[in-house]
């Protein structure tokens, strides 16, 4: 399994009336999550893309179990636990400073011929990167 | 099945770099979906939060088929298929003015005690409301 | 000068932990006010952006009354008040539904050529749509 | 004068269709760069709050010269050039990585006593750790 951890602190603008960090806000820690991983790994998506390889996500889910607050230092663990094929599956984690676990996430991303529009197999170089931390 | 629809018109801040909405906004286009409902039933989610009761959510996931662009007008269909009880689940679908069905997702929430910040059952008279859609 | 209304209903995410609209979401809200009142001149923002001419914000302040809340129902007023050349500038306010002026602001945009990035003129159909409304 | 400056990367969802950071995130990084600068200073944004003073935005302006890209690790700037009585002035720039200043704003905020919901003054403490920065 490959890990990364993340680290943000909660913005005055991602909170709610609550005084939670709105829920919607994840997708968006979790694609700063899995963006960091791949650079870990070596890999800028920016470059990725401009390479003419998108990633859309495909599905995404997430369950909550304690909220965030504003200015919480958050750790986002994010993990990739098998070897991607024509899609990518990342799993998430968040923790905060409290040592408590907030929620958990997944999304699944599909590898896309940016011309085409077809989904392609994940790159040989990107697989390379990944080998030595996912048993096959 | 209690069924809603919502209109919304993309926004050019929701938009990403690829020209898609933002994998992440269908939360709140989704939450927008939910309160159209529960205003569709006579009840109001400000005055039932003002009111000592809490939403929030516990579940959300989204399955993502095809994207919406800028300024498309995207029709929410929010559906309640079964009585709550202290959790309520909501499911959705996103379509564009094309009848192309772009996603669809669902959300479980809790209804929480403000006060104790226990969960607690669903109001009756909310219940009352959703009888005549559901069958028991 | 030209006037167009459009009314827009504030959502959860949109809140913050004071329980206001966030600041920074106005901008977006006019936005929204500045697509419909091209709309309203029969221009579509979507349309002139793909036929290549794109209209970066160059300039945007805005003065705060009294803050909006969560589901408030806003009205944003979009003024044009002169004839724009290589620049446009909107003029806004945002009211609530009890008759209060919350806020205003104003953005000024820049006409830019997409291929040649360079600032072009405000395109003659656009300036003659306008007319009606603007001594000159 | 007091200079504060953090760094943040920009997310794929703050981007739109141009490819562009949407214009009105500035308003979140902003706030972003004045909280880190209180911090600097020894204050928490968060605790002075719940100490019971609010400081709601009452003015935001910002001139955008170039855009800010996917992925870019972007330098807030902010600056506090007068000793704040009963409004505080922050005057921001954001440069990027190849040392270009994209644009600079600056926002006034009020301090409110949150009970009686009206101004009040600066708290004396913060006004000292304020003093060996700005001349009288």
């Amino acid at each position: 399994m490959f890990i990364s951890e993340t680290t943000l602190r909660v913005r005055y603008g991602e909170t709610d009336r609550m005084g939670y960090v709105y829920y919607g806000n994840y997708a968006e820690f979790f694609e700063v999550g899995r963006v960091e991983a791949l650079r870990d790994l070596g890999w800028n998506y920016k470059e990725m893309e401009d390479s003419g390889i998108l990633l859309p996500v495909y599905t995404f889910s997430i369950k909550y179990f304690k909220p965030a607050f504003y200015d919480d230092l958050l750790t986002i663990k994010t993990m990739i636990k098998e070897m991607p094929q024509t899609r990518i599956r990342f799993d998430y984690e968040t923790w905060n400073a409290k040592g408590e676990k907030l929620n958990e996430g997944e999304t699944t991303l599909v590898f896309i011929n940016a011309e085409t529009k077809r989904p392609t197999a994940a790159p040989p170089a990107f697989l390379d990167a990944m080998k030595p931390y996912i048993a096959s």
